[in-house]
């Protein structure tokens, strides 16, 4: 059956994973079908998976493909720590607000996590829960995780990441990066991606190609083999082996291969700084008032405040988005690569519309 | 980037995971592209899914689509059961033996596993491990799962799922079906899918259709309500809850909302049945030697063994399959919606050649 | 063999649990010696027991007695949690600080921690994390944890205990005391131990005997038996069910038939006044400088804040205690059931000696 | 409170754990009783306790005592495993059937098991579960466990134990030993302790004390280091870790320093001799009819069978003791450091009478 059941008119700035996959992407699921191959990974297209991802971080690391972001991160996480140890996080990060308990639950990891204004761990930041090696009454802090982009929108340096490397590494921590947005980040540094991931220390990789067009494919990318044990077996056990590997594989080829991935991110962020732009020069201009904005716009999500009530009067003209801190009517505005000028622009010409209805 | 990376001649009887997407599955996901839709279920396809289901089902339960069949098999049961809950099993079922130990490290959960001559249960095999309840030094046993079609190919009648049922849920236990190929029992038993499950006693259903030809889509089905608590959370805490679920559902509403299914499931019985046939002809004529089938073939498997060294004579031409049992010489060949009669025809040529050859 | 090993002159401040056994516990663990009694808790001192309880705490609620605190902690607080339960606790709750990570890995329980300025949550503190229900991205906020007395020495009021059970209850969740010095409490408060448990809406509690000398005894105290499930095979599942259970629980009768609980509790928290107020007569007069009290001392510890190097010399001259936080130069002093009045005055005239070789 | 509740002239044959503490080892209790020790495990008898098991198991390994058999098993075999590994064990094993599915929730582990005829594995049947190394789908065989004496009353010999080793090591399987009642097969057997665990290769040992007259003290005992990891930390993750540990320690002390293991040991296999010996005469006789032994009787457990309702009989007139397989009439009779010739010559004598009422 292809009968499509949705309204293509239905459109908003809710999530970057509210959007569908990316033509390319489909079509190379589609080159990958047809024929036999080997199910669990030992696929052409699993194969060539491996040299795409040393094309871009280096050779000597190794790739798994998994199903989504949790359970990248779950796995990833893990395959870093022995059953007493702890990952230290920011506060807002994904595995601690997101998850569901899953790190905790199905890995069994304690997850010890600061405070943070920005999203951003930092050295001085993470000593607070960075101590008590040896005693075996606290969780062992073992593996720092830091998300690149933050869940705030803002974007760790390469130099801010291999500060708090060198700053885990000395005290015989790992570092993992949680990358659900990694493609977003380098659009934003204008770097490659080895340049602030395998090269500024990170260990273990969660690499992400939902929220950047695929149908569902991330990755799990081991930069430093001992940092990490048993993914093989981990991936199996936390259930996120597929058996038609390949077609997994294959989007992840589609985004990498090529520069689909830096196209797609840029233009999502393209789009996220056109809106902010937009409303700043508004703003500037005396034109509107009552609107803030609470974070950097360093990748595809802003971060703004408005007055109360204009949230939901812009929900009810149909777009579609999020509050953050509806105590503080902090609202999230996420683009992704297929966000159009005239989505940012109408949505701006709503949002002044709004503000000056309740100045 | 859309090139094709393997060989398309590579084709044998290894597993019927082993083939690609059903076109029609694929034209099911382009056509639930475009636009946005809410993520992790909140969508048309999902929405529209659950009526799908209840067609096949009847009203009343739900169905939670999820990434593969061992996130299927183990969130299921997981939702059936107590922390203190145990689950009797035939020792060859796939969450005893292929699922790499996810249903004790992830749920927690004790298999009080049976020996059985052909794969299935029966009231008098599953008392062997159930007993005990009240005492907590045993872990309780509360859940039955069998395997529909089996693992050795065989499948049960109605009838006896509801002896099963019903020996089950006079004790107090639920009845679970790992029905990660239902399709194929439904086509070898020529009954609708709730025969023999909801209108049988079953209680949860994993629906298998990653092996009748979609990408990668499976769900767990609530046929009891009473008899499952939870999945919403669990499903989320098992890591198995898709963002952009719009496209896992839309490949089971392609399979179910017509009767690509059926037609898929019927055509790998009858490539199953047209080798075994082919084969017990010759057999029967005399003309081949050596050869015995070790189960039933009621679905798209075939068990059989053969003189020691023809089955590697058979791989070296390029016929892949696997050793079930190396020991005795016993092998297994599945058949799969995109099985041909050439690739019958040509096997079965195969096969005589070598049987001849060692005669 | 009977020699004693250790050096008795070895005694300090540093833990209630480097005290050995009151010797009326010591005699009760010998009266229950001899003959036979069924194992696992079907004998005569594990049925006394509930009847003594049950004075305390009234009718209707069940005692399971269990090795140590982590165990009755993390064993009480899953019996009230599904497995997407999350608890909310401040966050130098001991299941957050000290049990090494154990409600995490044993149990899969997330725990959503407060920051507080002395040990006690609030309600206004719990709301900081107790939000979210229904959204399975969340581990579900369900309990609430508090410890009387606190890891810092404070003591709730049963106001305050009230105010906190009512709500937890208006918003579904269910309250667990950990009660590892609750005998310290109610002798603080003045109060008997279900003023501030049972009555002011506690639902399960870990009471503790350890601590207050005995030689190991604890024990989970359902007060409200709709909070609790399947703590019979929870206890065995988390390996706390003791075969010879007839001499635990014959150590919590000796604390709970009479007075015992309450005279060893409260000669430890007269211990702990005398010190600090031995003390703070002292800085009134003008006789010490330098010393601080970080916390009140409503029970058998004081936190106290010394000049830098202080901690050091007086540990040198062999009075044993730990840094709290060592950054402020912050200690802990614990007294106990068997701290005499000379261990007290002679550590006062310690403490103003090193006092004043630094001033 | 000092009162005696329970009746002495009940006893019987239903436990070893039934008894109570030897006197010898209440009275190390209360010598290592006053003044205050580390907590933990720092205190003079656990270190103590590491020579005295130095002198049985010689040098170079750790012991690690902890609260019950349960706790060992389970934290000595995880200390011994990846999280993807699997034990093999005989279907008769305490980990496989008593421990209510610790194994498998608390620790992650599945259990391989194998039917034995007398609860004893051997190379060939380990065999059948250990294989599949490498294949992700397969829970990892790493570990096998073995129970001396075995849950039937049987001993392994020395031979027979390094012949396992040797078996599992070649394989890279390490081997467990389950010696809750390993003191009886060092008397059954007349060999020093480590004659048939070091020296046999065994690699982690549970070793029981409560079944051998103390009140509740058990030790994983690690004798090859390179086979164990973690054990500080899983001890307490795992909720083991004893406060006041050295009444743990003076417990082992006291049977291990001395005789105390062997003479209590001896005593009850001379026990449960006396009573095969006994009723075998009669039998042999010709005075006695329809009693028949299913297993061995090499250590203190014997294994009968009754004509029906005999075993009932027994009971009520105060005879305790459990069915085995109550289909089978089987039923088991222990006996432990306490049971007197008397009580084995009354029982005598009931048998007898019993037998013949329904001759």
């Amino acid at each position: 059956m292809t009968s499509q059941l949705h309204d293509l008119s239905f459109r908003g700035f809710a999530s970057d994973n509210y959007s569908g996959v990316h033509p390319e992407v489909l079509a190379a699921i589609a080159a990958a079908n047809g024929g036999h191959q080997i199910a669990y990974g030992e696929d052409a297209y699993t194969e060539r998976l491996q040299e795409v991802f040393a094309q871009h971080f280096g050779e000597g690391g190794e790739a798994f493909p998994v199903f989504n972001g949790t359970g990248a991160n779950v796995t990833g996480i893990q395959s870093m720590l022995p059953r007493w140890g702890a990952v230290v996080a920011a506060s807002t990060a994904h595995i601690n607000t997101d998850e569901g308990g899953a790190p905790e639950r199905v890995a069994g990891i304690k997850i010890l996590n600061v405070p943070t204004p920005d999203g951003k761990l930092t050295p001085e930041l993470i000593d607070r829960e960075a101590w008590g090696w040896g005693d075996e009454h606290r969780a062992q802090p073992l593996v720092v995780s830091i998300t690149q982009t933050t869940e705030l929108g803002t974007a760790y340096t390469a130099d801010e990441i291999r500060a708090i490397a060198d700053h885990a590494h000395e005290r015989g921590m790992r570092l993992h990066m949680d990358g659900a947005r990694i493609s977003n980040a380098a659009a934003s540094l204008g770097l490659p991606l080895r340049a602030f991931t395998r090269d500024a220390g990170v260990d273990v990789l969660s690499f992400g190609g939902t929220k950047n067009g695929a149908l569902g494919a991330e990755a799990i990318v081991v930069l430093n083999p001992e940092a990490s044990e048993g993914l093989k077996y981990l991936r199996k056990l936390n259930m996120q082996l597929s058996s038609k590997m390949r077609f997994v594989s294959a989007q992840l080829i589609a985004l990498l291969e090529g520069d689909l991935w830096l196209r797609s991110a840029s233009h999502a962020n393209a789009m996220a700084a056109r809106l902010r732009d937009a409303l700043e020069a508004r703003l500037a201009s005396g034109d509107l008032h009552g609107l803030g904005f609470s974070q950097k716009t360093q990748s595809n999500g802003i971060f703004a405040t408005l007055p109360a009530g204009v949230a939901d009067t812009l929900r009810a003209r149909g777009f579609k988005f999020y509050d953050w801190d509806a105590a503080k009517h902090e609202v999230r505005w996420m683009c992704s690569f297929d966000t159009t000028e005239q989505d940012i622009d109408a949505f701006v010409a709503a949002i002044g519309e709004e503000l000056r209805r309740v100045a």
